[in-house]
């Protein structure tokens, strides 16, 4: 078991409890990274789902939640054929701090060069560009007093004008653009990318804000189960206005297809 | 009080229970329209909020609505000084029909001209092209024996290739773009929004597919109140795989302002 699978295990206490354990190492600041809570509640909802992928997860990031024990409630909605829909609730000392819908269905696996079955539609956007990634770079290792152990549990590697804010330089346009994965030898999975789609600094640094942005609501869509190796991650923003700010992250997996979108909306941070 | 208002009113019954009556004028085959459902359970929640504007809504679509009267049962889930997140649930014959969580706010008044507070960080993505209105046309009266009564309520004007489908041209990639009012003289507001958001054909026929394309999930953000007018709605997708594609909607207003962006995650159809 890797420190990731450990970190996100739900221990089934019932057919609606789960036991968690929250992992300081995914802290950044005094907060709980939302990738990594989604990926924990995700454990629960897949291992009480008779479908096995989460195709679809809409959050509600309602408190910061802190390291320690806690629990995943589940309540079944509806279970058909194609999918089943649970809303999961992660409640620490009786106050829930995420509340979720999750749509479960199956996916393929993944097949190197699988054709679409005979007149299967397919359609897929071209990938955005991205420089190689030999000419990507990483942000400098955070200050020990900043307490961003997160950082520590994950690899970025950016496209260098998206982290130009760090120096002083940002785009001027919310973006960030990076390949992703674990620091430990772990191939992306569906809770791999739940962590994926909310790892990126704020887009909105490249255009000039600075301090915490708070998520409010992100929702996610796995589109396929990924390739081994790096991810692709590519957060854009279409409006900043009224304190309110939208994060839209594409995640391609090392073979070029799409299997994640992610939107998120959060608020501008003071200071 | 228009027509529109008056088929999504909802009557409370207590804090948490509102009587709906869902307009057979909404239908679109056999199923009422999920964008209409949307703007009901919304009446009911802003009803019921200290805040004034639903800036997050996400929407799971569990079964097909039918017209007739029907409950929206809401929970309070956590209220702020700057937010208030509600789970609300659509209700017939003690079924959930439409399971949501809404997160309310208040946005600002619409002002002509109005200018960003001072120090406040704001940007926007361009507009996307789309031709003037004079060049965009609607799609013909449906046959009277396909049931869409839907069609009557709204104005949608398509920007022409999109709807070279309905004539055996498709564009080949899933796209659709149109300007939207209601039928009836009324300017938008945040339930027009929710309607416009899931009123066009879905995006995937300019990409090949016919036949009911059912919502599986969509989640919306309303980023600022609109002006008077016509709306722009510019549909898009970005991946049609395994049997799912989803549907990208951004909305501008008659002042070119982004107003919502809309995502949905939904099954093509067969036949």
């Amino acid at each position: 078991m890797t420190k990731f699978d450990d970190a996100t295990q739900a221990i089934k206490v019932d057919d609606t409890t789960y036991d968690v354990c929250l992992d300081a190492g995914y802290t950044i600041g005094t907060a709980l990274n939302g990738g990594y809570l989604m990926a924990v509640l995700l454990r629960a909802v897949v291992d009480a789902s008779p479908h096995d992928h989460p195709v679809a997860t809409s959050a509600q990031f309602l408190r910061v939640a802190r390291p320690g024990p806690a629990t995943v409630r589940l309540e079944r909605i509806r279970s058909g054929r194609t999918t089943t829909v649970t809303r999961a609730s992660l409640v620490q000392d009786g106050t829930p701090f995420v509340e979720a819908f999750v749509t479960t269905a199956n996916l393929r696996p993944y097949e190197p060069g699988a054709e679409p079955e005979p007149g299967e539609l397919t359609w897929s956007a071209p990938a955005p560009p991205m420089p190689p990634i030999e000419e990507c770079r990483p942000l400098p290792a955070p200050r020990p007093e900043s307490n961003m152990p997160f950082n520590s549990q994950v690899e970025l590697l950016f496209d260098p004008p998206t982290i130009g804010w760090y120096k002083g330089t940002p785009t001027g346009r919310p973006e960030m653009r990076a390949y992703f994965r674990l620091a430990e030898p772990q191939d992306p999975d569906p809770f791999v990318i739940a962590l994926a789609v909310d790892a990126l600094p704020p887009v909105v640094f490249s255009a000039g804000a600075r301090g915490w942005a708070p998520t409010v609501e992100l929702t996610w869509y796995l589109r396929a189960l990924p390739a081994p190796g790096w991810l692709t991650v590519i957060g854009s923003g279409s409006l900043i206005a009224e304190g309110w700010f939208d994060e839209n992250v594409e995640v391609r997996d090392s073979a070029g297809r799409l299997v994640a979108q992610s939107r998120q909306l959060a608020r501008l941070g003071r200071g």
